[in-house]
């Protein structure tokens, strides 16, 4: 795998093999010694132009669990913000020999300029870009519910069958996306529920079907319901009810927790807001897999980082960009 | 040893092992190579709500000469600052595979809650709680007192015997807590000193004296005498009087200094005010134990990060939420 | 080698040493696993007053792959911000274990205060000092040159017979004195070309030749040519003509880049203002070494460490600070 930047165009192979691999480094965090030496001697940049200190936390876990050296580079306070472009940013950290750059960016491709460019060879992992893509969000959600439906019988299995509802503010959900590519590519029916507002204009191409009441949906006996987190700066009279009207119609609460069919699972990104898209029943029941999304976005960020660095991707060859014939005076190799 | 939230808790053997295992941590950092591979795998973060660089930075220092992965949280600029609450904050930490958490909060006795709330197994560190207690603050000060006093001798003694003063804000200062806690636990006599408006309401019931005059203070030949640090933001007439006032009656000047018993030690538990509350004389004298505190910190922090980490705490099962029946289609095993 | 604080009174043969070491370095960056054990157990800590993402992560880069452990110490929101004197700073590093310490600082000469202050034992590494120096920019600068120009043939070159012009703003550029240093001590001919007004006042005490038109400069054949960063935030009537009115007569543009003798190269510190000081052209031809003066930065970094690092500094006797004969009560032995 050279990139990871989107589910969009992730084939259900190579869905399915980070998925396996992501399996095998979990086993690997419940020894005793749970750091691997794999990736010793490479360089992790977390490039972030956003803030998330759970994502960046979460992929500075799985690196160092690799071995990997892991170096933070923030935005803020940055030549970034000195006006320097993203092609040198990139390319520089490259030059310091950087093998892999997680970068998150407050705009939607620029991952896929990062990685398409020409400008670095690195490995680009897309940690969330506008409202475009989250793809390890949406590979660790798939991982959670296939260990929650198969255990131990897991690797290989892809969703079929199940059915997912993804209830909230879609229209600016990178996570929603990515879920949504991804798990109709594994399989699984996926069905949006949100406010006619929060319904993408485009949503007529998705491989979904969409709702706009909760408890329908709920009727409708999914498999597992995955609350997205609201964006309180986005509660405005153009997108959103109020709160509490917001929290009345599209919010998990505790009777249709109840209403969900026994064995369903509840989902959510995280950070909760608690009262709001879903309550403390909800967030602290058995059904809830909050925790484990949690636990499993470290291994499926270990299983990504390995199958982009692990590979015969030459580094090295990007590492030495002068010409190999400029030796002694430039006279004859010039141009 | 389950955490480090008080020593006002800590009993007498707890208090003894963790600065005999400290006298051991601080032998090693005189090696030519000085890290240890103790920790290796086991993961420690930061979680700091209030920024501290140099506490932060001596449990970073001491977590990786044991070479355990560090992770850096600052609350600023996380999803903690967009309403996060400390528990999904600290579950979701644990869920990534920290193992410890070293805690610096606002509020006296966020530690206690994050330790005894069940959300988490991972061993908690109170790093400063408000204005409750700094306890690794404490056992440096008492390790570097015992240290001074007995030398290659140190190890198992307790400091029956010796007479500390604590100089300054008394009222706001959770410093002068944990050591009148720590020290009185460990036999000696403490007595404190300070403007009657900076002495606690409920200081009868602290096992020490109390005096107002500090050149009766020292002519009482304290063996060690502490000063502690102005909190400039609360020089105010509420509590304060100017600043000129204040270092001219409870300054550690070169006057005082010379008052002090021959072999008496100055303690200071950094940053430095000079001029205010400690005069460069003083701060800068033979008797003046400020650096060997702060390398003390490092070992004392160590020996607390060990004794959490290296027992028998089933870290494993904690990363494992699922239930085990969890196999298959849940229609059989859900509740 | 015991500091590394500017270039001015750095020897031919230091100079050299540290070219010659970072050629070693450079060698085991195209390796495998590039990470050398070298400097395990070491602690080098990244001191900045002022932001600078890439110099940082360069220096951290660098520790890393000789497995030191850093620390970074950003001297916002730290104590230092709250009054904590550099003195006080510094020994409170040192006392953590600190053996090495890269600062970057706005005054210059506060790295040489460090070093020759008696405060502390670590090596200290300049990491740009106001407009003073910034010795290990300059030696990646004179790297890449020499590698360019000599190729395999490099180590143990000097720069006789090479022609070096500088462009830009002289006047405020720690980059420039560096430089112009460094290249007159390895045997370069320097010229400077700038505005009247950003040309020191003290130009005639430099080994160099001053110029003020840059086509003139490059009619004279310069081997190479170095274009410094314009900090926009000086760009005012007193120092500067307009944005525009620089880059027309003090920019590298295309017509200036052809106008370069063949096998000539073009040289940046980073980051770049394209467009401004360079065009695009200029930055992104073969001539360009940007991205290689990047990445040798990181291989002379690693000298410097290791040269700072792994010899005989008896680290340890630094981190034992009270008297050896400290022992019992302190009668007897006490001042």
């Amino acid at each position: 795998m050279r990139h990871l930047l989107d589910t969009k165009t992730l084939g259900l192979d190579e869905a399915l093999q980070i998925l396996d691999v992501a399996e095998d480094m979990r086993d690997t965090q419940s020894r005793e010694v749970r750091k691997l030496p794999t990736l010793r001697g490479k360089t992790v940049v977390n490039l972030f132009f956003e803030d998330s200190t759970r994502t960046r936390i979460s992929f500075e876990a799985a690196a160092k669990r690799l071995s990997a050296d892991v170096i933070n580079f923030s935005a803020k306070g940055s030549s970034v913000s000195k006006g320097e472009s993203l092609q040198d940013t990139a390319q520089t950290l490259q030059a310091m020999g950087a093998d892999a750059v997680v970068i998150r960016h407050g705009a939607s491709g620029a991952p896929q300029t990062l990685a398409t460019s020409g400008w670095i060879t690195a490995g680009v992992v897309n940690a969330g870009d506008g409202t475009h893509e989250h793809p390890t969000q949406a590979l660790l959600d798939a991982f959670t519910i296939r260990k929650r439906f198969f255990g131990a019988e897991s690797r290989g299995r892809d969703l079929a069958g199940l059915r997912v509802t993804i209830v909230g503010d879609v229209l600016h959900s990178r996570v929603a996306r990515s879920n949504v590519w991804l798990l109709t590519t594994l399989g699984a029916h996926v069905t949006i529920v949100a406010p006619p507002t929060l319904i993408p204009q485009d949503v007529s191409a998705w491989p979904v079907e969409v709702a706009y009441d909760l408890d329908e949906a709920i009727a409708a006996a999914p498999d597992a319901i995955m609350m997205l987190r609201i964006q309180l700066e986005r509660m405005n009279a153009a997108y959103f009810p109020t709160e509490r009207e917001y929290s009345r119609r599209w919010g998990l609460d505790a009777a249709r927790l109840h209403a969900l069919p026994e064995g369903s699972i509840v989902m959510h990104p995280g950070p909760m807001n608690r009262g709001l898209e879903i309550s403390a029943d909800a967030a602290d029941s058995p059904q809830s897999t909050v925790l484990e999304q949690v636990a499993n976005g470290v291994s499926v960020r270990m299983a990504a980082l390995y199958l982009l660095l692990s590979g015969e991707r030459d580094a090295a060859a990007a590492r030495e960009p002068e010409p190999a014939s400029r030796a002694r005076r430039p006279e004859e190799d010039a141009r």
